[in-house]
């Protein structure tokens, strides 16, 4: 069996979970070295994961011959320079998602990554879970007929702080593009036209540092679909993350995990678990196995299951939802791109 | 459209459920008599109900010409000669459970029954319930196959006073009767044998007066199932109704109805609905269809969904149990019947 | 117990439905008279319930001098007259929706109903369903905190021919009027500004008869929350009925009633029952306490619990919503009323 | 950080799912020998995972000193004399069940833990499942008042050999055993009495060869609550494994573990997941976390959280259990053990 040596860019969290997730559950490959600004975070993760080298240059890893693919988990701004780096260097990437803000950086790491042949998978995570993907699998597989709604619920725990709110570049681009991207993947299909709400219900500074916390976007697919997406920064009651597909022949929805299936009966209700609390339990297991399949890819030569179109049409919706909220009217996708 | 004539014997709880699903919910019959030994309660369900005529003495009923079927809800004592009578003077019976607490008794009910071929029907009511009856379908369509093992739980929301226990005859003919009734009604056989357990954890007045408050009867069938029954006088979170037949092709079971579906999820969990509280929220709907399936048989001249035989046979198993329990051992049904 | 004296106008399906209700469950009222332009229709109807007198001439039911009280239930375009009609004659009117599809004529209504001081309760019954009332009171209650994001889904069995979906004025006021008053009355709010999609899906003969069988509607409401509605003609797995109130506190969500809460587990999976079949079967008894509250609001000079503003803002949505479609862009409720 | 050393006897299904959870999930310890009598399985498990030594010998482990801990993963006729040389070699032992089916062989063991003061481990992983442990932990912490009535369900999804249900010991030792020891987990408290029902439904061999596959067995437990268990050797819809306790103040119950949440509606109803095929699928998390709790306490010097009177009591009832049947008669535990 092949290994496949792995750097990592960014020892943050998201690396933290992809060198655990190659380590203790992917004998495909192994990662030999990490990077990170912060030399010493890059040595931590390191040494948690047994792993040789660190540093605090992802040209070292660049510049390393024995290593074949790179995990851009590095702030979002460096994701395409990182990404395009890595393919011109002849490595395959993993890139984090968003891959940028602008359209026309991806479009060139979409270049870049035709013209090298190299491997590029964009961290949609989601699509790997296990209760979206089985949606997603009966929609593909015509158990549901022909689509015809879909509909995304998706709420964070607890808000972020108003200053990470400024400067994450809103909702629409930080949180709801993984809704995007998981409406084009439930529908098979992507999008036609854009109209979204939004309005700052959780924390009156979201609004004051010019964002929203509380949005509902509608969608019009290409393939004649209709969606919606509601997206809130704040649910008392954990991480809300729940699909539905509806067709013509039926409709497949899951609900949340809970830590547990036990019902506590009282003289005060009957009780269920709350949903697991946010991103790193609920969706740990997507996170280990959009790993594996981009390994896989990259060994095998196949195809990588999520690739820079979708990393590039999650930015096209999210600018699109943006200039719809600020023009407050329809916007078609065409008017971002492609049009 | 035939409209059957009917008359109340017992103007208690009972009576007034059954004089409401008549009234209400059975076009093809109605009420014209009802009596009860205390005047003035036959006067008030007769004025809630608009029954024309009422009386304190039950043979005011027996030999009223106008009256073609008798409901018999009086105390368990007289369910026996009062049905009798009923049937020597020409008139169907509905009958409620237990018909009488002496096996002999009840074999003359049903030989009065045979004589004078009178419809004569039992009043199990949970097996029309919608849940209940909706897993007995699907054990006797085969759904399940071979059925090899059943399970039902029932347990009240409240223990009855210990006066009351005393005077019952015991929680095994008091309450598990019913679920005796099931057991044979889901397994689609009668019993081999029985072992009872029971306690006293609920109310120690109860164990004092000589009966149990918290039981668990285990059952051999005729065709070879097992079973299990456990009973409970005081469950917190309401009336606890639900049985599971299980099978060589699979298992159907069925869950408490609540008041509605609503889940309110808070920061302290997902909360549904308890069981509803009781027997008359929970089963009144399945005392209409026994009501009407009833009067269906007698005007159509069919057969009874619910005979004598259900009515011997739970007097039986809950002797057996009885004996089982007192006797610390497995007790065979034909010890008490058919030996 | 004061008695209301009813007449019922209309001896269609929903006309039967509510004879039926206070026939068979409101002891406090009874139903003297019932009219319909086919003369057959009341006659039947009558005689179904022991309805004493029957006509072909609505104007029978004004002048009789004995009925306090009118169920409007003949066909749309006579709701307004009619009900106008009945209150100057002194007499109490519960009204069918739509009341009109001209907002003038129900403000007329309105007028009327302020100028004679006779109580005015519009059909809405699914407000008196036991899953959405649950839902409506925590939020009501401040169970669910400020209330940020209401959802609706409502999907019907089977389409409409084309015909009757050409005829009934579109999807907006035939069917989403129920889900636009179910809208204001979970958010306790009425709404600011509708922007609708829809298209045809289901049915193209529907689409070429100008209307729509699959829409999305997005909702602002005054109080500054969210909302959005799904509809479609056709659910092939039955009548999909869910309201969600999201708020600062948590959620409250209702499942679809089945039939029975059975699960049969085989080597195919877990089979629960479906959602009942259609609107009689899964709002008859919302039909029941909707004629309850009427009947018992009249008898004690209370206030009716759907008055004519609800009447009259689902008429304004559903306008908004078809101008929004038709323009293709949000529309303010205050373009068509009130502006 | 302590690594503690690990020696595996016996490279069966079970030490590959103990070298797993070890070598991916326990960073505290590591695998350094695995021993089977198949030499070439003891090989296969090492290359697996990366361990350094393997042969065909446990004594190899007894003697090698640079080894904290044995699991002993060997066929159950050798569980104890294994157990008893490690822990007199010096050895921490985790020994899987059943310790013995000779109680004074057990009772050995347990003699030797004691001189030796090494830690003694027992098997029983589903205390540590994730449904299971959260309903203990309602019963333990009071929240369902006074334990009344245990209910356990366990049913495999296809039934064993003929000839491997003959030569295991039968149902109650291979397979209820799991059930007698999570019956005394949750109801905190042993037992007092047992009675056995079994019979055998699902393969006439199985009978044939002296054994049951369907069961039912209920328990008296020492502090006044009653227990029921259900055993079948096969359901057609996969691996059925759930726990009820119902006391004074509530119930806690769990449900089966499905691979999704998603529910699929079509025509044919609302499916929903099976229950995980097999213990390797459902309890996966269970083996990891109780060789987590092993280690833990061996490196910690603390207490391990199931010891060697689980491993006796567990036997005890499954020979109770097996002597009711033979004499069909309720037994006492202590016509076994502790007379």
């Amino acid at each position: 069996m092949k290994q496949l040596k792995i750097g990592i860019v960014g020892a943050g969290r998201i690396g933290n979970v992809h060198a655990q997730s190659i380590t203790y559950a992917i004998p495909e490959a192994s990662v030999v070295m990490v990077t990170d600004v912060i030399e010493e975070n890059a040595r931590k993760l390191a040494e948690r994961f047994g792993i040789p080298k660190y540093s605090a240059d992802y040209m070292d890893i660049i510049r390393d011959p024995e290593i074949d693919a790179v995990l851009v988990c590095s702030p979002t701004p460096t994701h395409a320079d990182i990404s395009i780096a890595a393919m011109k260097a002849g490595k395959h990437v993993f890139c984090e998602k968003p891959v940028h803000t602008s359209i026309e950086k991806i479009l060139e790491v979409q270049k870049v990554a035709e013209e090298t042949g190299r491997k590029l998978q964009i961290g949609f995570n989601r699509r790997f879970d296990h209760n979206h993907s089985q949606v997603q699998r009966l929609a593909r597989d015509g158990r549901l007929g022909n689509v015809e709604i879909i509909k995304i619920t998706s709420r964070d725990p607890e808000p972020p702080s108003p200053e990470y709110a400024a400067s994450s570049g809103g909702l629409y681009i930080d949180m709801m593009i993984h809704d995007f991207d998981m409406a084009m993947f439930l529908a098979g299909s992507d999008v036609e036209e854009v109209y979204a709400m939004g309005t700052s219900l959780v924390d009156p500074r979201i609004g004051e540092a010019g964002d929203v916390d509380t949005a509902i976007v509608t969608l019009t697919f290409k393939n004649g679909a209709l969606g919606v997406i509601d997206n809130s920064r704040r649910a008392a009651y954990g991480y809300d993350q729940r699909v539905e597909v509806f067709g013509s022949l039926g409709m497949a929805a899951d609900e949340n995990d809970g830590d547990s299936t036990v019902r506590l009966s009282t003289v005060d209700g009957v009780v269920s678990d709350k949903p697991q609390f946010f991103f790193l339990e609920r969706y740990m297991a997507s996170f280990t196995e959009e790993m594996r399949q981009f390994i896989h890819a990259v060994n095998t030569d196949g195809e990588v299951p999520v690739g820079i179109h979708a990393g590039l049409m999650s930015v096209v919706l999210a600018k699109a939802a943006k200039l719809s909220l600020d023009e407050h009217r329809p916007v078609k996708v065409s008017e971002i791109y492609g049009g």
